[in-house]
């Protein structure tokens, strides 16, 4: 049993997408698990009504598992983050954090303003024992199966402790919501070579040689699309945030060169939509703000219905695997042993 | 007319590709330029007299225009780049970059091992005045035009000053190389946001504001391949050599992941293979190593002789266009004003 709070107003499409997202999500997602929206009531409710009007039987069925939590204020995508929460306490996304550091909720989702979330996520949830800072876990679809990004963005200057600490939580992740076990480590750098990488990256490797974890060394940029190097499989490639970030979105923009190049040369839209089907980002819909103790799911700005509604699922199986138990005993046990 | 050197002994695919490279340039290029092939005379001229059976009236007439200087080491791809200068100066590279600092030839283009290229390089050639390192300026295919990516992989940990002076050397390479006047310059970050970016960044950003260049701001991952933000063109990309190689190879990485899926999708080898020609890295063939007082050409290890053929045309362009001394009156324009 998983109660989700959505942030309703948070997102370019926002209140559409996260309502619409969240009919989706009970539309599949087994009757025990539940949806609480929030945000401004009456706005809440109007988009429920429009949708029940184009779809009554499915509205009728869900009505009872979504209710409505009131926020009366909204995070803009422009307001910083430190906004959130000293200037807004009544937000959306300050309401829905708090629900969840009550246990009220058992995971937040929101397609709002990313560096608010991250902020109010820690100081509302606090991180686990051992941890300076979050890390955001996206996935990557590649030719064999998807591989965890971690830190997607959320820290710019990292030290080799704080990725290793990221490489910990990215091991966690993939083994709880992707099902890999020991899943293959690896570090990204500019050589496979242990000798290669900037200052923290060299330092990372030593320390990831002893952290207990499946570690194969240094990956290189043209690994991760192949899911490995030559050395065999890759679950988690490790990076700081401002390297994952220009490669993330790098690799985003890639689809749009593809689809026009090939379209111009005669290629179908339907056949190129129907052949990087797996490759749409909204398929996984939300990336988990990793180390804070609960579910806080962070979504595309642009997110659509399909990808909130697929959010809210990585939330649920967040919190039917245990994951935040595991990263927090994971950590623990990594304090202990390295005393 | 440019005296280009060509290193026979370095790359994967040696003395083979440098030598039919050699071969293919003097093919296209007008006939006041010359090549000299730098390695193992005997295995050289073996090389040619196989290729002059197979093609008799193309090596005939290249026979005036070819040379041979003889250099009886080699270094391995995996040697130390220290080992280059201290252990091996009779090494084909060592000898063909002590050619260069002579004047006897205009340009030095290798396939051979990248890290003993940068170090003889700097040792034999010099930096330019006011440089701490020099960078390698790779083009990037994108929709629209090329984009040039400075730094390319020399420099892992870089400060804020060095990324101002990658910016410097690619405005300089896309003015001469590619005729862009006055080229847009962006600051790889991860926002757009003057205020986002790792510690170097943010700085680098504040300095480039000053630096006399066409300084469009920062630009993110996905502005690359659009050749450009909603702020228009953008010519020369500047990171640091980290995030640039980590970049690169996983862009190079990117076709082989379209052709699998596209083949399997029932599209022919062919129409890819057309679709996507101007993205074949060895259109480009080698990237420069800026900031050292010559034309170093670095190409890659694998290079065919297609590509060899294309970097020694780098080469020519860059004597052509006196890049170098443009670079130098560059620099020593910046050092003056910023006094």
């Amino acid at each position: 049993l998983a109660r989700i709070a959505v942030d309703a107003m948070g997102g370019d499409l926002a209140p559409r997408s996260p309502v619409a997202g969240a009919l989706l999500a009970v539309g599949e997602l087994p009757p025990e698990h539940t949806i609480v929206l929030v945000g401004r009531t009456a706005v809440i409710q109007e988009e429920l009504d429009r949708l029940a009007a184009v779809d009554p039987s499915g509205a009728a069925s869900a009505r009872d598992r979504i209710s409505i939590v009131e926020a009366p204020d909204v995070i803009e995508m422009s307001d910083r983050p430190t906004t959130a929460i000293r200037g807004k306490p009544l937000s959306s996304m300050v309401v829905g954090l708090k629900l969840h550091a009550a246990e009220k909720v058992d995971a937040f989702v929101s397609a709002g303003n990313t560096g608010a979330q991250m902020a109010s996520s820690v100081f509302l949830l606090k991180l686990h024992h051992g941890l300076t800072r979050p890390a955001i876990a996206a996935m990557i679809p590649t030719l064999r199966r998807p591989v965890v990004l971690v830190d997607a963005g959320a820290n710019v200057d990292c030290s080799a402790e704080e990725l290793v600490q990221f490489a910990r939580l990215g091991s966690v992740y993939a083994e709880d919501i992707l099902g890999r076990p020991d899943p293959a480590v690896g570090l990204l750098s500019n050589g496979e070579e242990e000798e290669k990488g900037n200052s923290a990256v060299k330092e990372a490797h030593k320390l990831l040689v002893h952290a207990g974890l499946n570690f194969i060394g240094n990956v290189e940029g043209r690994d991760i699309l192949s899911a490995g190097s030559a050395r065999g499989a890759l679950d988690v490639v490790v990076c700081d945030g401002f390297v994952g970030n220009v490669l993330l979105k790098f690799y985003e923009s890639v689809p749009e060169l593809i689809f026009r190049m090939l379209t111009a040369a005669g290629v179908t839209q339907d056949l190129l939509t129907h052949t990087f089907e797996g490759f749409d980002y909204s398929d996984y819909g939300g990336a988990p703000l990793l180390g804070v103790k609960g579910i806080s799911i962070i979504s595309h700005g642009s997110s659509s219905p399909r990808a909130v509604k697929n959010a809210i699922r990585v939330a649920v199986r967040a919190v039917e695997s245990r994951m935040n138990d595991h990263i927090g005993r994971r950590l623990g046990h990594a304090a202990v042993t390295s005393v």
